[in-house]
């Protein structure tokens, strides 16, 4: 059933519905990772409910924040939660398969791409007998080579990809990043424990950059048994 | 000036020139990432002072530990070292180009390989006046695919590639590693101190391995301002 949740941040509201998608800390996690200037446009690549972009217009400075959708009834509820928040004029739900997003977003237009994937691929994890659900978590409708790609193809020369994903696919993500000319500059590691593996990584690429990447400080997301540390408690309330 | 350093494990020592090359915290911090199986055996790319296989017959329980190493004087210094610890039966120093070892070390014939090669490639850094510190910094006589592709040569199917780098050539890395059939499976950040960013990455790649990789919990180094970590401590000193 649908729900409207406040996002604790500018009075921001999203509508969710758990039997589809609901977004997760990943999604929080990278818009703080991510970095949008002011007067760029920014495309995020199969955004559900538009979490993403509805977050960056507060986070970022950006003048358009695109959302790509290609399930109908997702990119409408996405679209009534841009107009709950009179968005309309910064965030633009397009409801269309990326793999044929050429019409809609033309190549090297866009500044800043960022992308929450399906994290598995048919290798792991059981799929979902709920099709939405299965959609956000499974390869179905997008690959990463698909993500990878058409992100780049957007993207001009310079420009910034961001992408939250599992730690177990980053060779694969790195891998393909580079076959497109995406360039990995800047990684961040997110442990839910400073004692605990990894479960998140955070990733910076830019389009034609030189190689050399940098490490950033662990981010670890707990530091109680329901406690967030500060830099997560940061990130979700101020 | 040529100088005995005890390896504070085992009653081990080791002979050490600073003006041509001194180990590590990197060498240290990959024997003890590095896993020797009992009856393995094992081969140290680019041994230099041979820190690596003289360490790992504490560390690990391999019935063989071969360390290559190109510059004469350099090997001479190891060989040195292995008589003064008794272990000529399982510490071999073999003073060859890696390159072309194919002759010393046999194809698919090793289990494990170790290497903790030169950091730096053309691209970043200035080259050391001294010959023998440049060697052991730059990619002079040995490049990060010289150093993959053979010992990849040399490993069994289901072998272990064991390698400390520094994070800014971390998708060089995975990238060579996949092109020569190694499976990057487990890698861990080091962190000089829990806010700062990584400044060396373990891996451990399995040759012809199936793609998902591991990202442990942290390995911070310093906790207070000369004060080493509990687990860095271990690795020191127990």
């Amino acid at each position: 059933m649908e729900r409207i949740d406040d996002l604790e941040r500018d009075n921001l509201k999203i509508i969710q519905n758990p039997d589809k998608f609901c977004f997760g800390m990943d999604a929080v996690l990278l818009t703080g990772f991510a970095a949008v200037k002011p007067g760029e446009t920014m495309v995020d690549i199969g955004t559900g409910n538009g979490v993403i972009p509805i977050l960056m217009t507060s986070k970022g400075e950006g003048i358009m924040h695109y959302g790509l959708e290609i399930q109908e009834d997702m990119a409408e509820m996405a679209e009534r939660s841009v107009k709950l928040n009179h968005l309309e004029e910064k965030v633009k739900i397009i409801c269309c398969d990326v793999r044929e997003s050429s019409d809609v977003i033309k190549n090297h237009s866009i500044d800043v791409v960022t992308c929450n994937p399906p994290y598995m691929n048919d290798e792991h994890g059981l799929k979902n007998d709920n099709r939405s659900l299965a959609i956000a978590r499974h390869e179905i409708t997008m690959t990463l080579d698909d993500a990878i790609r058409e992100g780049c193809r957007m993207l001009r020369s310079g420009g910034r990809y961001y992408m939250v994903h599992r730690p177990h696919r980053l060779v694969d993500i790195l891998e393909t990043m580079r076959k497109y000319r995406l360039e990995p500059k800047r990684m961040r590691m997110v442990y839910p424990f400073a004692d605990k593996e990894a479960n998140m990584v955070l990733i910076e690429a830019f389009k034609d950059g030189k190689p050399f990447l940098k490490i950033e400080k662990p981010l670890i997301v707990y530091k109680g048994r329901d406690e967030y540390t500060d830099e997560v408690k940061k990130l979700y309330y101020e």
